[in-house]
């Protein structure tokens, strides 16, 4: 298999995302493109020690920015690393992409460039949530489509279902809804509906709504909601998460009481810390487009990336976008 | 002025309900109803001291079980605690009601009993969320409304302004939408519509979109949703704090070294989960019905189920329900 990686894009890039690279093919043997700079590329390359035949590089001229809007960045910049990587996938060059850079244009490049798998209404991202049990919860959608309908979240449910039994190796993925109570009946129309239409379904494990206070809790495998309501959730878990530790750090650096404290519990903190670190997951997948496309999160250092890649080729190997054409097939009859 | 407490309603009752109440009656000096079973409330008002005259009970024979669904409840138990509590707010022999009692059953009774104010699209019910700065933000709506269109987030807008400016003595409180990204044009269909109209008001200081991931960093006073949003951002927030806390606890006593650690910083740990311990901020407004009705947290203990009625009382002499019918009138104009 061959991946193709977006070599200019994320706050760490192009360093991470090469190191990563290198990481990747020493572990996994994988056979790595790399779009970019070939002038940059090639001297971050030479850092590190790798099998030459298992990595080129593509130049590019360009690179999508966060900033941009991204469907105007995938139209007018071609030369970008993004596209060029994207247009690779596209063409069969490679299986699938890797990027960490801006979400955006990546997913308007997988839904314009790649296209959407036909008999899917909309893709959708979907994130992986670290639990307190070590654990970990699938969240889709988280972004992509703002206003949804019962039918999108319905192919959010099984495409998910389908990543977390093909990749993550999960047996029997407990599907829940994102909602305001955990009884049926409740929340908005769009949730109401389709509670109705998973509760029919044969095909997946619907567990009914989650309350999303127990988000970190570990209770369901995947939880499906609109992207508008993904975004939201994760953001604030995020931001509770960060907003405490930044407290918890001012509060331990008051007296020399607490510091000594802070001290004696450091290793302990550090580990509540990774525990919840979410950029180590690697990345999202990006389902229901026609080839494989990775968001590694924007922050990605050399070992997450690796991991993002790691992901991608369990995603090849299970065969993923295949088994969401099945799935298509399926809905069809 | 004239409040009446629903005595049955909430975990604590009706201990922490007579409590309180005596507790605002030798603070504030303020006259107060309470209603439910007269022999249980008064012997639990036996245990306290306080003016005889400013405290009266009025005989229930109901309690509404938070397990119940909310308008067949209301209709049903005519002689409840709650049901007979509103019922004096109509019929203007109250001010204004406090229930530490089920949500969802004091929402249908603020509409179907006291009545929705003529004019306000939809009521709804703000929440205080307590910030890392020691601040405090207020987040509406948060559940009383599933489904709203713009003009009922231009409502909630409005009338939470009026409290904020009324109640907690705000000069210019800041409004923001809860969204997605913090750049206009972004978010879902009801988002952006909203935006565009709060943008074009000159009645409220509105500061554009908010990022949920900064809810708890204080960034602006009052933060509008839709009701299921704002849900999912309380108990995602709530269950992300909770969750957090719960894996603090157990690393704490994981070893010696860690458990000495936690004791010297005991006060400090503390300090941060009451800072964010958003019961103890009293009560959330029912804003747009023809009265005022103030939600005590579930699990209030006295001392919380007094700040509610402080906050009742500051409701009544801000004029709150009189300046949203104002609001109205301007905004027929």
């Amino acid at each position: 298999m061959k991946i193709v990686i977006d070599g200019m894009g994320g706050d760490n890039a192009p360093q991470a995302t090469v190191e990563g690279a290198c990481m990747a093919v020493n572990e996994y043997g994988v056979e790595i493109i790399i779009t970019g700079d070939e002038e940059i590329i090639n001297s971050e390359l030479k850092k590190h020690n790798y099998d030459k035949n298992k990595i080129s590089v593509v130049h590019t001229t360009e690179i999508i920015e966060n900033e941009e809007k991204p469907v105007q960045a995938i139209r007018k910049k071609k030369d970008s690393s993004m596209v060029v990587a994207l247009n690779m996938v596209k063409d069969k060059k490679a299986d699938l992409v890797i990027s960490a850079g801006s979400t955006g244009a990546l997913l308007s490049g997988g839904v314009f460039i790649i296209k959407r798998i036909k008999g899917i209404s909309r893709p959708c991202i979907c994130a992986t949530l670290p639990t307190i049990n070590g654990g970990a919860t699938m969240l889709a959608d988280t972004g992509a489509n703002v206003d949804c309908d019962t039918q999108n979240l319905m192919d959010f449910a099984f495409m998910t279902d389908i990543y977390a039994k093909k990749v993550l190796n999960e047996k029997n993925p407990r599907v829940a809804l994102a909602n305001i109570g955990s009884e049926e009946g409740k929340g908005n129309d769009l949730v109401k509906k389709s509670y109705e239409l998973l509760k029919e379904e044969n095909g997946i494990n619907f567990i009914g709504n989650m309350e999303t206070r127990d988000i970190l809790n570990g209770v369901c495998d995947i939880v499906i909601c609109d992207g508008f309501v993904g975004n939201i959730v994760l953001k604030t878990m995020e931001g509770s998460v960060l907003s405490l530790f930044k407290k918890l750090k001012e509060v331990m650096m008051s007296s020399t009481k607490s510091k000594l404290g802070a001290l004696l519990m450091k290793s302990e903190l550090k580990e509540i810390k990774d525990l919840l670190d979410y950029t180590s997951y690697g990345g999202a997948p990006f389902l229901g487009v026609d080839g494989g496309v990775i968001k590694a999160h924007g922050s990605s250092n050399a070992k997450s990336f690796k991991n993002a890649i790691n992901q991608g080729i369990k995603f090849h190997e299970g065969k993923v976008v295949e088994e969401i054409k099945k799935y298509v097939e399926e809905k069809a009859k």
